[in-house]
C-alpha cells in the first residue's frame, strides 16, 4: 500500500499516522518528492481501512497494492478451483449449463422442464422458490413449497439443482440443494455470506447490477473466510445508461476474474439481457471468451395463455443454444493459471 | 398502462393476452395506428407484471402510466407525512439534524459526541453498531454492545437515535431505538423490508448506490404495505463514472421525490462525497433545495491517533455547518403538496 | 406516437397542442382512460421534438412508437448493407479485419506493420494521423504527413486503410483513404458528420462513451440523411462505474444493432479494454456474437524502447488472435434480416 | 508520478523503461516491497502518457501524484481567475445570472426576453443560434442569422451574450460576441479548443456528459495552453442510469473545480434536469453551495401556440427564481483559494 502524502503535512499530524501503521504491524518506507512525500507500507494490509487513510488530512491518495481479497485471489491459489456438485461439477474441464425456470410455478412445471433441459445437455437446474421482486404487490414465489418441488424434480432428473436463497432465516430449508445463489440485489448482505461460509456447500454470488470486480471478490471472500472455498461467481449484467438491454454483460468480467481469481466463473445471459433474442448470441460469446459455464431461463407452460411467447427460451429454443454452445466451446479462449494462452 | 404490439400481431398470441388482461380485472381499450396496435389497460395495474409483458413476442413495448407504488405516492396522499421521533418529528415544519459517529467506538466516545452535537443544534444521534464493511477483515462494529452504548448516549443526551438494522435476526435488538435504518446495500433487501412493515417503527430507507428513485420508492412501498406509514427516505449519493467524490451526490432527488410521494426525504452528505470539506456546500446546497433534513458524521476521539485529521467533522466542525444551515433555511426551496411555490 | 396527457389538462393548452400537432401534418386519436387521456399520432413524426412535447405543463410522458431514424432503419431496409471498400468490403459474408498501430509514427513502421498483419489475415489497414488526446502536451499524431505515410502503407500492401478525421478543416486531405473514421469523441460533432454526408465515402462511426445505440443510429442518420447510406457501426467500449478495464464492452450492442439496423456491426476490443491481454477473448467474444468485424490495434517497432512489452499486440500475437477468430467464424452466431437463426 | 512493477519484471524490459524516462527528463527513485517494486518519478510529468505506461507488460498500475493540467490548476495559480466580460464579469464578487431562450427563434423574439431577464435581475443573455440536436430533421437553429438577431438584442438590451459555436468554419462570426460557448457534446473537439485558445475570447466549456471532471480540467487546458486564460466551467448534468429526470446534476462539481482549479464555475440547472419544476430548487441549491453564476433558460413567445405551457421558465418563472437567488446568496458557502471557510 503506498499513501501519497500532501505537501508539507503537518508534523503531529505525520507522526500519529506512522505511529498508527506501525502499530497495524507495518513497516514503513518514506520516500520524499519536489511535491510529495510518500510513504510505502510492507505488511499485511488486507484489514487496513483505506477511505480512514484517504479521510485524513495529511493524506492526498492511498493507492493498493496488494488486494485486499486473499482467499480468492489467484496470486495465492495459482490452480483453478475445481467444485464437485452432485455427479458434475463446476470450473476445470466441464462447462456447466444451468437451465431452468425463473419461478417454479407448479410440480408438473418444473418436472417437465428437468427432463427437457436435460435432454437438452443441460448438467444443472436452477428454478426461483423465494423470489426477489421489486413490487410487493408481486408474486413473491412458492417459498418453502417451491423448494420442495424442485427437489421433486432434482430427483426425477438426476440434475444437481441451484436455487436463491434471500434471508438466512431460510437456510434450514436449504439441505437438500446443491448449489446455493446469492442474488444480485443480496451480494453485500454480509451477515448472509457470514453464515454460508459455515455451511461447506457450493455458493454462487451473483455480482451486484452496480457492484465492481473487486467487490464481487469481496463478497467471496466473506463466505471462504468462514472456511468455504466453494465459491463461483456469475456476471449477469450491470446497470449502465443504456436502456436497450436491460442491463449490460460486462462480458470482459471472464478474462478478467479469471486473472484475478481462481474461482469458476459463469454468465447468465438471460438476466443479463432480458430479451430472449439476445441470449444466444451472448451464449456463444460467453462460451468463446471462455467462461466456466452459463446460466440460462427455460420456461415451458403450455396451460398457461402468457407462456406462449414469453422471453425465456423454451426447451427447443434451449436445446438449439445448448448445442450451438457445444460446437463454439472447442474454438474458446483457453486460460493457464488465469492467463489466456 | 399501455401495450404497443408489434405489426401484425399473431391472432391466437393476441388473444391469450387479452384474455390474460381480462383475468386480471383490467379492461381493454384497443387502439390501431398505421404501423402499430396499441392496448390501453384501465384498472389496477400495479400487480401487473411489466417485464413479463414486455418478454411477450408480440409486444414492442410497455408502458406505465400509473405508478406502481400506491401508498407511498403522493397522488394518492396529498399532504406531507410528518413521522412523531420522541421529543422531535421527521418532515413538516422541523429541520431534521442528525449527527453521530461512523462506528460507535465507547461509551464516552458517543456520549462526548451524543453532548455536543445537541449543544450544536442536532435534533437526533446517529451511530453504527452493525457496520456493513466491504472486507470481512475490517472492523465489523461493537454490534449488541454498540446498542446498549448508543441507548445510554440516548438517555445521557435526550437525543432520538438512529442506527441501522443488517438482518432479520437483529431486529430484537432494536426495541428501544427511535429509528431503525436500512443501509443503501440493503435497500432490497426486500425479506427484510416486509417485516419491518410490521413493527411500526419509523423507517430510514437509504437509496442503493445504483437504484432509481422509483425503485426506492418501491422499497417504501414494501415497509408500507406492511401496515407502517412511518418511512424516511434519504438519498446518499449513487454510483457514476466520476471518481473525485467517493459517489454523486443526486441532489435532485429532493424536488423529485417531493412530488412524487408525501414522504420526508433527508440527505447525507458525508457518505454521498466521502470528502470532509465537500459537506459543508452539499449541506448548504441541501437545505436550500427544500429538503427535510441531513445525516452528517461527527467523530471526536482524542485517545485515538487517527481522529485527528479525519473525514468525519468535529464536532467544532459540525456546529459550523449547522449554524450555516440555519442561516439558509428562512430563505430555501418550499414545496406546497409536493410542489415548488 | 403517443402523448399521456395529465389528468385534467387545462383546454386551452390542450386546444394549442392539438393544433399544434396538425400543423405537422399528423392525424390524431384521442382515448381517454380513467386517470389519463392519450393521444395517438399518426403520420411521420420523426421531426417531432419529443423533448419539447414533454416539457409541455400538460404532457406526462411521451412515447416514441416510430423509432427516429429512417434511412439506418432496419424496418425500411431489410437487406443487410454491403459496402465495398477497395478490393474487399464491409457487411455481408466478408469478415472484415481492420489492423494497425494506434499512431502513425514513421514510414518504416507502418509498412511493416501492414505487412505484417495482411500476412496475418488483416483485411484492412488501421492507423492514426490526427490523434484525438486528452492531454494539449501529448503527442496529436504526424497529421497530414502521416495520411502520407498511411497511403504509402496502402500502395505497399494493398489493403484498403481506415483513419480518422477530427475536424471538417481535414476533409480535403482524405481522398484517398478509403475509410473515414469517426471517433468517439466527434460521434455527436453534427457538423462534421452533415458534410460526410456528402462525400460518399464509406464512414466508421465510433459509438461515443455515454451514447446510446439510438443515438449512434441517430449519428448514423445524419451521414444517411445527406445521401451517404456507406456507414459502419463500431462499438468500442462504454464509461460505466467499473474501472478493472479501461472501458466497458458492451457486446450487447452486436445483435441489438442487427435489429434495429441494416448497417454492418463491427467492434474494437483493443479501445474497449485497454488491455493486451483482454483483445483475445472479446475477439473471440465478438465473432461468435455474429459481428461484423474487428479493429484490432497491432504495432511494431524494435528500434522504440517502449514498444516491447506495450498493448497494443505484436504482429506474432495477432496472428494467433486472427486465426483463432477464422476457426471460431464458421459456429458463430448468424442473423436473417436481423434476427437470430 | 509513481509505477508500480509487476513482481520480477523482465530485466531487459526494465532497463528499456527506465531508459525511455530518463530520456523524458525525469529523474527516477526505485524502492523494492515484499511484492512490488514501484518507481517514483520526479520531473514534469504532464506529458507523460499514462495509458502507454499502463500497457506495458512489466508495469502493474500508474499513479499521477502531480495532475496533468498545470494552466487550470489552482495549486500553480493560487487567486481566483476573474474575467471582465463587458460591463460585467464572470468569477468573483459578482454572481453571473445568464439568462435567455434555447433557440433565437426571432428579432420580437429574443428582444422580448432579452429586455425582461435583464429586469428580472439577469447579467447576460444567451440563445441558440446554431443548435446541436440528435435528430437531422429537427430544427438546426437560424445559423448566421440567428447570431445577427442576438446581437440586435445585446445592442437594445446592453447585455453581454454568450452563444455556442459548433464547428470552428464559423468562428468567423463570433467577432461580436462576448462569450463563446463550448457545447457538452464538444467538450473534447480538440481541434475547436486549440483554436479558441488563439481568440483571447472568454470561453465558457460545457461538461460532457460523460466527461470527469478531470477531464473538463484538460479541456480547459487546452484552451489555456494556446494562450487565452479566459476559461469559465459549467456543469449543466451527467449521464447516470437515473431516468427521473434529463441528466443528473452533478453539484459536488462546485467545491471539487473550486479545489481543483481557479477558474469560474457556473451551474446549468434548465439543461441538467430537462424539468422546469426542478430549476428553482437546483437554481438555489447551486447558489447555496458557492457556484459562481447560473445559466437558466427562459422562453416567450406569445404568438407561439407551444410556447404556453414549456419547461423554459417564462420571464415571470425567472423573476422569482432569480429573486429567490439574490436571497440565498448572502448565505452561500464561501471559499477562500478554492477551500471553504
Amino acid at each position: 500500500m503506498i499513501i501519497i502524502l500532501r505537501k508539507d503535512p503537518e508534523l503531529r499530524q505525520l507522526e500519529n499516522l506512522k505511529a498508527w501503521l506501525t502499530g497495524q504491524h507495518l513497516t514503513i518506507h518514506e520516500s520524499k518528492g519536489e511535491s510529495h512525500m510518500i510513504l510505502g507500507l510492507v505488511g499485511d494490509t488486507s484489514a487496513v481501512d483505506i477511505d480512514l487513510l484517504r479521510a485524513l488530512d495529511i493524506v492526498e491518495d492511498v493507492k493498493r497494492i496488494q488486494e485486499p481479497y486473499k482467499n480468492a485471489n489467484r496470486k495465492f491459489h495459482e490452480e483453478d478451483t475445481v467444485i464437485p456438485v452432485g455427479n458434475t461439477q463446476m470450473g476445470g474441464d466441464v462447462f456447466t449449463m444451468i437451465a431452468g425456470p425463473c419461478s417454479i410455478e407448479s410440480e408438473e412445471q418444473i418436472c417437465l422442464i428437468a427432463t427437457a433441459v436435460k435432454q437438452a445437455g443441460a448438467t444443472m437446474l436452477r428454478g426461483g422458490a423465494f423470489k426477489p421482486r421489486t413490487s410487493p404487490y408481486a408474486f413473491q414465489g412458492l417459498r418453502a413449497h417451491g423448494l420442495d418441488l424442485l427437489l421433486e424434480a432434482k430427483k426425477l432428473s438426476g440434475l444437481p439443482v441451484v436455487t436463491e436463497i434471500m434471508d438466512l432465516s431460510q437456510l434450514h430449508l436449504f439441505a437438500d440443494v446443491d448449489v446455493i445463489q446469492v442474488g444480485a440485489r443480496n451480494m453485500q448482505n454480509f451477515e448472509l455470506l457470514k453464515e454460508l461460509g459455515h455451511t461447506g456447500k457450493p455458493i454462487l454470488i451473483k455480482r451486484g447490477l452496480a457492484n465492481t470486480l473487486q467487490e464481487l471478490l469481496m463478497s467471496a471472500e466473506y463466505v471462504m473466510a468462514g472456511g468455504n472455498g466453494n465459491v463461483v461467481l456469475c456476471e449477469r449484467g450491470i446497470r449502465t445508461f443504456e436502456t436497450a438491454a436491460r442491463n449490460t454483460l460486462d462480458l470482459s468480467a471472464v478474462p478478467l476474474l479469471k486473472k484475478m481469481s481462481h474461482l469458476p466463473v459463469i454468465i447468465d445471459p438471460s438476466h443479463a439481457t432480458g430479451i430472449a433474442g439476445l441470449v444466444k448470441p451472448m451464449a456463444l460469446a460467453a462460451a468463446a471468451s471462455g467462461a466456466d459455464g452459463l446460466m440460462i431461463e427455460v420456461h415451458n407452460d403450455p396451460s398457461h395463455a402468457l407462456s406462449d411467447g414469453a422471453q425465456s427460451l423454451t426447451p427447443e429454443a434451449f436445446a438449439d443454444v445448448s448445442a450451438a454452445v457445444q460446437a463454439v466451446l472447442p474454438f474458446a479462449c483457453r486460460y493457464n493459471h488465469g492467463k489466456v494462452v
